[in-house]
């Protein structure tokens, strides 16, 4: 349970760039010593605004990402931007190459940009996503950006990571997106149609806006912004959407409960895989291979053999 | 544990519908009694053979299953289909309405479909469907076809539970669908280009087998059939392609090693499903609020209290 000694905690914690890059590379691998770390470092963390931006596939979100982070470098403050790239599970190759074009902020000492690929499974993912975003929020950047795009799981994820959401759109994000975006509908805390200048634009627009005239309103409504980011259009406004959701949270207890939710979430996702791995120790596994026999023997169960396997585990 | 009584076993081992749908409402709904009534059907299972159909949204898989099901009730097979509606977690509603299209096939004695959609989590839903893939294949179904939209996870789990996993493309499958199709490559036992006559179809079949020569060979080639299923094109050599791959799966140990897997997916999904009711029981849940305001205070961290919660959990 050694940290890996390469990360050093206070240069880790001035912001300096090799110290983060080692340290999102310990907790993306699961190395060892990567618990440890997020450990020492979460009473650093909860300082970071992070924002979350999802979507269908092809809607500019890098360029959203870069525009916004250029934005608040603007404002004097520091930026981190996870992207997560929910690439095939089994080519573990990257299939979004956007993160190559954002060269100028790549080169502002005030940015970090990581992406992060899928190895294992989404989820797993997801969770990495979100340690990162501590290592970022430790290392001081003012606001962390989180990006992924929306398809099954992830943008639920990235939705609960984030304490405000943001969910682009094209014109052209129709048919074959349907199915995600009736939950893409439900975690925007905001909408941004990119590409606005499209045909179809005030039509995509007029239809996110009745969708929306039907979503339940907890005090904040959800509004629709039109940009067109590769231009730099926009961007002004996003920022400022960003900050009128935060008072909005700040002024209710919105974003204590956010966080809040947020730590029971990581605690149950820590239980469940400590549970896991103590579980599926080499004797039960001997045993679960035994036992398979039986089952495909037709002499016993699922059922039975997981409850036969659970009685030696618990207490009491 | 009961079972519920409306459910009478001797006729869902006959194959009366009424007996089969009740079962999967059971199942379906996570009522009590669910388990031990799969418990109860267990023995009766491992005599269907099981086919997952999944792909990008619009492809025209529930048509081709449509197919498929008329051709082998021709045979005079029986056949049952679930159908993975994976919509919104959150609306609740379905988003596809194909089944409605089936209506030749439904009347079919022979025939029993059910759609299953997303209340939960999508993966709940997969392991839903493969207990309503149970509850068919004990109702004595010779053919189980499971039908999902692939995304992000869902055509995993289809491809872990069935038998031959067929994936449907259409010649429009492009750019939108690139970060599922990496998956859904690996995963095919073949491919089906449906819509064969519309434009690019045989640059879309160019690509697909360029793709598939990258694909390690562990003894069986995928390929790609042509189909227009609307008209009922392609469907007997989609059959034809099944019963290969059956034979090549019965020649070798294919089969009793895809069983043998999905036997223990099963086990393990069971063992984590009752290790978190049993953990997260009353007493445990008010220790997790108390311990989270003491976090929610940065005087403990989540991977301290998730430690000690489990402390009191575990034997030995």
């Amino acid at each position: 349970m050694d940290r890996n000694p390469d990360v050093d905690l206070k240069k880790l914690f001035a912001g300096e760039r090799v110290s983060i890059s080692r340290a999102i590379t310990l907790v993306e691998n699961e190395q060892e010593g990567s618990e440890q770390l997020l450990k020492e470092i979460f009473a650093r963390t909860g300082r970071s605004y992070r924002i979350g931006i999802t979507g269908p596939p092809g809607g500019g979100k890098s360029t959203i990402a870069n525009r916004l982070a250029r934005w608040y470098r603007q404002q004097g403050l520091t930026v981190g931007i996870i992207a997560v790239d929910p690439t095939s599970p089994f080519t573990g190759g990257a299939l979004l190459g956007d993160r190559v074009r954002m060269t100028d902020v790549e080169l502002d000492e005030g940015v970090f940009i990581r992406s992060m690929a899928s190895r294992g499974s989404l989820g797993g993912l997801s969770k990495k996503s979100i340690e990162a975003a501590d290592v970022l929020d430790a290392a001081g950047k003012d606001i962390v950006i989180m990006e992924t795009v929306g398809v099954g799981q992830s943008e639920l994820d990235i939705a609960g990571a984030a304490d405000t959401t943001v969910v682009v759109l094209v014109p052209e994000s129709g048919d074959s997106i349907q199915a995600m975006k009736a939950g893409l509908m439900e975690i925007a805390d905001f909408f941004v149609l990119n590409k606005s200048d499209r045909a179809g634009a005030d039509q995509a627009l007029m239809s996110i806006k009745m969708i929306l005239a039907f979503r339940k309103n907890d005090g904040w409504t959800p509004d629709v912004l039109k940009a067109i980011a590769i231009e730099g259009q926009g961007t002004e406004e996003i920022a400022a959407k960003i900050t009128e959701h935060r008072k909005f949270l700040e002024l209710g207890d919105g974003l204590k409960r956010k966080r809040r939710q947020r730590l029971e979430e990581r605690v149950r996702e820590l239980v469940a895989d400590r549970l896991r791995v103590d579980f599926w120790a080499n004797e039960r596994l001997t045993m679960l291979s035994a036992k398979l026999d039986t089952v495909m023997k037709m002499k016993s169960t699922p059922y039975d053999i997981a409850q036969e396997l659970i009685n030696g585990f618990q207490k009491g």
